[in-house]
Parts: C-alpha cells; structure tokens; sequence
C-alpha cells in the first residue's frame, strides 16, 4: 500500500492511533506514579512531599534546526531541559507530560525517533512519560514538556535566598554548548554550499554533546547531599552565566563578585572559541544551554567542597549595594549584565 | 518612539520583560500553591490528597483560527478545556502552567488580551497561574498548558472503572459547540467573498459561545457531592459522544446502549444544524468540544438523578460481548464509531 517501506504517513494511524503506537511501550517504573496515559489525566502521590513543577517548549527554528539536529537527540534534550529546571529546586524528577505540534511533513518513524530519545532520557533519569497530547501543526515541530518532580518541604532550594558572604559554585564546565552550536551552524553553512563537503566535526565531539545531548546535573545533588552541603539558593544555567547570577542576586537582594580566572571552561571550548575569534569568558557568560549549576553555598561549608573535580567556587555574594560584578584577570570590575541567549530578541535578530 | 500607541512590539520587552509584564499582576491564591512564576520550578503541596496532571496543545490553524477567535476567548477556552480533563477526573483543578509560543506579528497588546482570557477562567475556577514558558515561533500561535489538580485516592473517578448495568449519563446539553463552529466558518466565507457584509450570528448567541467560550462543569461535581452520587467512570466530551463513550467501553471492558431519542440538544443546536443540513443526533456524537461530563453511576442512583434538569440518562451498560451501540428513533440498533473530532485526521482532510 504505501510507497515507501520506510515511511509511515501520520494520517494512516490518526491520532488516537499515532499515541497509542508511540506509547505502546511506555511502562510506568515510579512508585509515585499512580496512573500514567490513557486517562482525562494522569495520578501522581509524593506522600508528604511538596510537587514541582515546570514547562519548557521547543519550537523549531528558534530553538532547535533539525538540519543538524538528530530527532532522537532533540527528544532526549527536550527532556534533559526539563529536569534540569526540577534539579535546579533540589527536588527529584519523577514524572513528564508532553506535548507535540507536528506537521504532516514528519513519518511515523520520524515521531518515533524522537519518543525514543524521549523515553532514553526518561530511563537515564528514573522518570515516566505519564501523559502528553500530539496535535498536527501547519508548520514546524513544537515540543512542549512539563516535568513533575518532589522534594521534601525543607530540601527545596530556591532562587532568591542568597546571603551575603555565601560562594558561587558552578558544577562542570562552561560555554561548550555555544561553541558547540556555532561548529555546527558553520558546517551547516558550508553544507548549504557544497553538500559533497562532509561535516568537520572531528575532535570536537566534547562540545557537539554538549549541544545536541545535554545531561542534567542530578549526580551533583547526590554528591552536594554526600558531603553533608545545602546550598543556599540554585538555579540551571539554560540562558548563561550572567543571566542566572543576575537572577539569583537580583531575587535575594545581593551583590556579587564573580572572577574571570575561576570560571571553568574545557580546553576544548577554549580552542574553538578562538577558532571563531570568540572571548571564551563571554561564551560562558552568554552562551547558555550548559544546563550545570549555579548555587550559593555557606562560607562554613567551603571546606567539604573545596578541590572537588566536579564542583568550582568562582566567587562570592556581596551586599546590594556592590552591584553584580565580573572582576577581569586585568583585576577590572565590570557589571555583569543580562546577554543571555534571549529567544525572543534572538528571533528578532534573524528576522 | 513606537509608531502607534496601540501596538508595542515583542521585541521591545525581550522574554524575560514580556514574562514579567504578562505576569505583574498574578497574584497566588489557593493554599496549595506555595510558590508560583520566578523559580525554576513551581512548587505546589496538597497534603494527604493524589495530584492530577493534564496537558493540551492548542494550534492556530488547526483548534483555532484567529478570523473568528477572539484572543481573550482563546486564553479562555484554553483554560477550561485543560481544567475540564482534572474535573473528569472528579478532582478539583488548582494550578495550571502555560507555555505559548508566539511569532512577531503579534503585539504585547494582542498577547495581553490572550492573557486576559486565561487569567479570567483562572479567576471564575480558583486556580492560579504558577508558572510558564513564552518564546517565539516562525508561524503561528501555539499554547500548551498544565492543569494541576488533587482528589483523595478514593474520590478520584477513572474511565475503565464501568461496569454492566450502569447508567450513562450527560450533563447540559451536546453539539452545540459543533455547529457554532459550523455557522462561524459559514460567516468567515462569506466576509471574505464580501467584508462589507456584517455577520448574521443574530439569535445564535448560545452556540456560539459554546465554541468560543465554553466551561467546565465543575458544578456538576458539586451537584453529584450534594446527591451523595459517585460516578463509577467518567470523561470529559472534548471529542464528540461517540468517540468518549468507546473509551469507557473499551477501557472498562463493557458495551453500552445508548438511546438516540435521549441525547440532550439544544433547539438552537437542532435548528442550526438542520439550516446546515446536518442531522442533529450526529452533531452530537461526532461534534466535539461541548465539555459537558459523560459519566457512569450504578442503578441504585437512578432515583437521585432522575429529573434533575442538569442530567440526563441516554443510556446503560451491558456486557462487552453486546458491543457499543446507537438505538435509533426507529429503533435499529447501530454500533458506534468513533468519528469524532481527529485533530490530525482533520489536518489531513485540510490539505
């Protein structure tokens, strides 16, 4: 019947066939998970827990090109995106709805590519897709994800209780994932060019990763709980350093001084900023989708964290007054100001 | 600055001033929502009780065209029909988180109106906005939203829980929002054959609002508590009477009659889709988007149900080698398929 063997037209299933077919194997793993799909809704129970939750949507063209992004991989950050917002209130994920927007221009085995990457995501994190809704759209691909998650009362770490003389701590390194999307954004281009020119992405696989499949720091809970360290506020860095920092001073009431020399950037991130004449500071400053940590910690509790590969004191909390400040390896101050990756000025900028 | 006073462009607030404007005057209502816009993730407690999620997508083109919708009616409705699946489920709806992607062609001003809609049924259900995502998009307006609702363990009401000789029953009235829907396309054509002709919607305000505007029916809920009835399965009617009584039925294991000479419609419903020649029964099988609850309670309810104006039996369960079936006026017994409203068959039939 159909043309190709490899290609499933959505209208064939529809869509209450289309979710049932994508979510035959779904299997509900969590003990909080009372009733997953296939209700008006789904049932979760965190027994004297409180609940969290967050949405993130990705919007082709904006935020994801799929000439250089494998649906699969754009499946799993979707997402990796959204535990990471849970991760960042010191709570555990345990559950995702998930919505898609798909044009007819997608094959079932497209759509399928991406649940599979969703459901990888899901399995890495001990998280179950309870329900979701998948709707045709008139152009691109949507994906809009809400991830539950629990904490108990006391755990959960917020934005805005930051105090002064508390340290700045990031988990991992920065900047890879901006540098890994200008490599592949110049490939593409040199494609769009020459389509017989293959893609040349060798030795860079650290920073393409760090665009295409980012993880979620939950590790770095596990290790912040094992040496006996609540931090003071938290938050992700999705929009870069600068921004977070800002928002966390801003909602406490603080200042800060952050170093330039401190902040952690991998040698590989380094050599391909300065491929693109880039200052390797500002894309960690701006670049965003590192998805790490930010969080504050006591003075007193510097010393469980400090020489920990994982972890990075790139500063401290200042009164208000002082302002959020970088302090330059020159020993220049200079306000720290919000150029994260912004998507609505980004798109205007591409128009 | 700006070239007219009525219109402020995305761009001039950037996401997080657009995020910030939209939401300065939210304001938390319910006990349960503990923390709401501004951290990572919202935090939300309902003690001793199970938690209900639930998300739709909505896309302009495909569940929407702005030719006729007004944008506060959009926000409105995308409320309530995503707090209708958490009421399905006998629960109450408490929070919901909204996620709209937008292109530039619309202004701060028409996101606002979009805005005003939503915080209206926010307010009308006692629910509060916790939290969001707003971006760009290339084309068209897409809204995704979480509704977040509780119910103790035992109050929660499912749709396989059916069982034989149960009645079936519907509050309000069905396919009204079906030929709303009718009759406003009808207009859009003829405005565009000719803009100088006013639209005739004269004496059709109640199907017309059940399209635009419709609710949920909490009160229904409200009204079974006073009855003292428990629904022994339940759904909401988002896709037509057909297509929600074949989920009980195959979910629950059971058949069903359905009387058509029992169906509730409206005289407007009946008139309008007789102008359309439509037949009425069919508008509302295969309609869609009424809201009203379709429900199960066992027969020993018959007589705290019977004549209440908000309800009415069409039907009961019988066993599932007896299949789904329609019992004509004329007394032919025909099985029931689901032809209701397929948004991605729909989007097929489109191209």
């Amino acid at each position: 019947m159909d043309q190709s063997k490899n290609r499933t037209e959505l209208s064939e299933l529809g869509e209450f066939g289309l979710i049932k077919h994508l979510t035959r194997n779904i299997k509900i793993k969590q003990k909080t998970s009372v009733r997953g799909i296939g209700d008006d809704a789904a049932v979760v129970e965190y027994k004297n827990k409180q609940t969290l939750i967050t949405t993130d949507m990705l919007v082709e063209g904006v935020h994801f090109d799929l000439m250089y992004t494998p649906l699969k991989h754009l499946g799993y950050k979707s997402v990796v995106v959204n535990l990471s917002d849970i991760v960042a209130m010191n709570g555990t994920p345990a559950q995702i709805t998930v919505g898609i927007a798909i044009s007819n221009r997608f094959s079932v085995e497209a759509l399928e590519e991406l649940y599979d990457g969703m459901l990888l995501a899901c399995d890495k994190y001990n998280v179950d897709l309870i329900g979701g809704d998948t709707t045709s759209s008139n152009s691109g691909l949507v994906i809009s994800i809400t991830a539950i998650g629990y904490a108990d009362k006391d755990e959960i770490v917020y934005r805005n209780t930051a105090k002064e003389n508390d340290l700045i701590v990031v988990s991992g390194d920065l900047g890879g994932a901006y540098v890994g999307l200008q490599l592949l954004e110049r490939e593409k281009q040199v494609f769009k060019a020459n389509p017989n020119i293959q893609p040349d992405l060798e030795g860079n696989d650290y920073i393409i990763e760090r665009q295409l499949k980012p993880e979620t720091r939950s590790d770095i809970l596990e290790l912040l709980k094992e040496l006996k360290v609540k931090p003071t506020s938290m938050i992700d860095i999705s929009d870069g350093l600068s921004s977070e920092i800002l928002h966390i001073c801003n909602q406490s009431e603080v200042g800060c001084s952050i170093y330039e020399e401190k902040i952690p950037i991998d040698p590989t991130t380094i050599n391909m900023a300065k491929e693109f004449t880039l200052d390797p500071t500002v894309c960690a400053l701006s670049g965003g989708e590192d998805y790490e940590l930010l969080f504050t910690v006591d003075i007193g509790d510097y010393d469980k964290i400090k020489g920990n590969p994982s972890l990075t004191v790139i500063g401290h909390i200042t009164n208000k007054s002082s302002g959020v400040n970088l302090v330059a390896r020159s020993g220049a101050l200079y306000p720290v100001t919000a150029q994260g990756w912004d998507s609505l000025l980004n798109k205007e900028e591409e128009v």
